[in-house]
């Protein structure tokens, strides 16, 4: 905490926008130098909490700071590829909420802005940072998991009701990173139904099925007006399946020793397939809090000039399923192929 | 238990046999007076359960039996077309498990042939006479729930594996007779999607859309192959929700008095949706086994001549939904129209 | 099924005598012969499940039968003296249901009548036939819990309100019979304190603390008016910790790898104590019906002349326990000794 | 956050002196304008959060400071009582955290310092500020739970283990405070069991009766060494019962409609107990933070000169539990009279 180090310029102090600053505010080698926000309320409030940091209504005055060498921005999702835009141009490094734009195009356009500007792009994927992902992926990587089968996330509760972009763009991104994230591949075709219950408003309740080119699939079911709150994601292997609840306090992620055994009987005619059932593990995790693993990431990536975990190409991988989910949906669950980007 | 009453035939005494055998035999005006099953294991468990009952291996000696007032068929659901038309042109009214047959064609003709000999042709969709299920269609009924938004159920787990039919045709039969009974119509078009992870073998996976004329949607998900056991349905009205978990001992319905309000803002250009949170309250249920009310409810019919709550034409409309299912699933997604059976 | 093998006379067909009777009409080289209960309803119910066996209102018809050679004693605890007493003067092998007499006298008399007599004399603490008791017992067993620290029961719900004795002599004697077979040796000593909420009832809900001549201390709370139902039970070790709930339908038992590091830090004044957090992990564990699986063991003991594992003298050890819990209550938590009758 | 207005001294920033330096400097009314601690790391980062605040290793210099109108004390238990005293005498308001002194005559010295001096000297029971706390108050209150029958408490988990005092005084303090505010009345007797597993250490698991004038009786249950994390708290009333689990998420208090019909049958000799079962309902509750609750009730306390809700006299009343359950303790559960301080 001596050295401030890189000093960070946050756009958005509304409902994400305090984490953000809090946890970056405490990453070593950083400090929150700047903040705006269109609300002078919201204003105030930063200001007490961070007296030494300057506060403004407008943006360009944090994007155009020289004395700011990154900058963070936490605005709904329209705004995000002209702020992004101008910040590179500005020589800044950038973290963007996600998802990291609305078009593939406007993405990619970043994508190339960033490598050639040689800055950080990276996006806030934030559920990427958690212990309970990084065990999964290691169980995923290291085979014990065996060849994916499935992976089908619940992600529900009484939300946030957009206005601007449908709850597929809203909550089913974050699902999205993560299935990315543990298998690699972007699918190539996906199948959306949902509905909106309220006139001229985008879909509050919608599912999306992604089929790949092997033998994997994943559903997500995402609403705005459930009753309950549900966090849950089933990941089925051939050796063994996974649940990983995040509203579990303690044991998030629960390791089944289950699967089935496939037998050929009698001149291949017929497949037995009989279940094991064995023992479940719930591991021990990394409890430190997600942000400031990924903000201590961030600040690593720009001293070492080092490519972020949720990078910028991955990022709009992801704005190709919504992309194609969106056509999908006005189909009826119509299949639609997705653009491949990566 | 004095007089025996209605003398009833078990055809199939494997998995879902026994339990029916138990309820039908402690209810009273019934009595289970033969049990047929291929294997002699099986009889030999009936014959110590049931000494007098007549056991056989040939279901032809039940379905011929002029003893024999009503029969019972629990057998896989390709032969349940040729058993069902067997005891009604043999005059015995029947009881047959889920779902009625594999096509709407053969559903309809066995309707009529009821129909026409004045015998009772019910199905077991055992969940619609749970007490978790008939205070949902009373809290659905009274105005309580007010309009349907939605309908979301979740039925997985380890479970057996068919080789005969899909996941969907095994277990999504028991949401879509619980949704069709709660909201009444058929649905007009559906959207499946699945895999099956072995070769040659039914869906074991599988998701499931109805879309519906009015502003209502249901969605199913059903999987033989999950880590865990989920029996839960999420039912959003206008102004309550509902979750129904089959698996909580004793709070299996908790109706939360959450929901959102919708005005219009200036001059109708915008829609504010701000929501409600209130008190949750779970109801007393009847707590009786719902076989045991089924069975007494069939016996009833027989007595009084009348149709069962689970009459043979609804559940021929939810074989039409899983027909067009079934299509939708071969087109990943493709949307389907249902047959309007009723 | 083929030869009767064993013939069993049954005592008491309330509540949980035909959880009795279906097990071991249904265990291989046993039969229920005979069911006597003082009602005639319940005698007419057992009638119709067990169409072969005699019933009968008089128990002295049972208890005298040449051709019984089993009885299981299903009745109040006041009136198990008696009937064990006659049954083995009459030469019949014994069930009797927990706890064995509501005297350490009565109990000791029995244990010596039946060894002299050279017959099987069994207490029917169910839960130590149960897959997870078992588990515990093994994990107990092979070192890997550690020296024990600590037994805590809850066993709470609104249960039947009994007139006869308190809520320790009915719920609190599972936990006991678990207790001592896990730890094998009787408390020194026990402090109770409870209270009846109705006038010249017995207590409804009570504590009881059992202290060991080791650095092992068990503590059971019991309540017949608790709204939910709670059995959980939890077993500390140095080196690992176990949940043992039973009321999850799947995960009946966790051990958590966690505990503490003790360490003397300069010059043995100081302890350290520190935490060990590592993994849980939920065991396999066998799912046969406990009271199969006790039928199964009283009929093998009786064959084969052996002991049984609920045998009577340990089970006299528990009223032991309780007798000296019954005088605690009487002086708000005074510590009483406990009478060392094994 | 224009005006600073109540400049308040916090002594201690450990472990829940962040919690609380947090929740008044967003006080309306109140900011932190002085912090203590022995460790200069902790001050380092105090200061990184508080640049305004001045920090220092000393603690004389905030108790001593002219500009500094109230002081919080957040350190261990027995440095309480000189802490106080000498903030008191120097005429500073006082928040001190629980329990108040670890002697009931210190304690008492202390109300009447302050009474005298006409200070506020408020104690830091966070739970009675929580909205599940006051619900049920009001539920207790307005006669909806009607009279008290038992308070049941389990707190246990792999906590911090502590070498000053044992686990009664760390713990079950918070559950005394909430039970206090609840029934009103202090016990006349406690008996109290526990054990210390490791040598020359305090209980780490202790149980604590109380017995009161009427048909009340309240049990605590804390261990520093469980597996996993329980904070559940039942409250039995004559008409209606309580499950209070803190660790839910939203369904922290949930009223149960069940509970006994008590009849006198013929001539008054016998009694009759059966069970209502009704409805469940969670209500909707207050969802602010305690904390900052607490904090604007003491600013409000100072400001009006009004009494706190956790006023210092009902915090001794406390004290002097926890010294008779020690005696207790010594005597493996001997009743022990509590002295009676309000």
């Amino acid at each position: 905490m001596s050295a401030p180090g890189i000093r960070i310029g946050l756009i958005g102090y509304g409902y994400w926008g305090p984490n953000l600053a809090r946890n970056f505010n405490e990453t070593p080698g950083a400090c929150i130098a700047a903040i705006s926000d269109l609300s002078k309320d919201r204003l105030a409030l930063a200001k007490a909490r961070y007296p030494n940091a300057e506060v403004t209504t407008e943006h360009d005055r944090v994007l155009g700071d020289p004395k700011i060498d990154a900058v963070i921005i936490a605005t709904p999702v329209t705004t995000h590829y002209p702020l992004v835009k101008r910040a590179l141009e500005n020589g800044k490094h950038v973290l963007v909420t996600k998802p990291i734009t609305s078009k593939v195009s406007e993405g990619s356009e970043l994508c190339n802005l960033a490598e050639k500007k040689g800055l950080v792009l990276m996006v806030d994927h934030t559920f990427i940072f958690t212990g309970a992902v990084k065990k999964i992926k290691q169980l995923v990587e290291d085979g014990s998991v065996g060849p994916l089968y499935y992976y089908d996330s619940v992600r529900i509760n009484l939300g946030l009701f957009q206005h601007d972009v449908n709850v597929l763009w809203d909550l089913a991104v974050h699902d999205l990173s993560i299935m990315q994230y543990l298998h690699g591949a972007l699918p190539n075709e996906v199948s959306a139904t949902g509905i909106s219950h309220f006139a001229k408003q985008p879909e509050n309740v919608a599912y999306l099925t992604c089929f790949f080119s092997d033998n994997f699939i994943a559903h997500l079911h995402v609403n705005w007006l459930a009753p309950v709150k549900i966090r849950r994601t089933l990941i089925g292997g051939e050796r063994q399946m996974i649940v990983y609840d995040d509203l579990e306090p303690d044991e998030k992620v629960k390791i089944y020793d289950k699967g089935v055994d496939v037998k050929t009987r009698e001149g291949a005619y017929q497949l037995l397939v009989s279940y094991r059932a064995g023992d479940m593990r719930a591991p021990q995790l990394d409890r430190k809090e997600a942000l400031a693993v990924e903000a201590a990431h961030f600040v690593e990536c720009i001293n070492k000039k080092a490519k972020p975990i949720t990078d910028a190409p991955s990022a709009v991988g992801l704005v190709g399923i919504l992309e194609a989910a969106n056509e999908s949906l006005k189909g009826g669950g119509r299949p639609v192929k997705v653009q491949q980007v990566l």
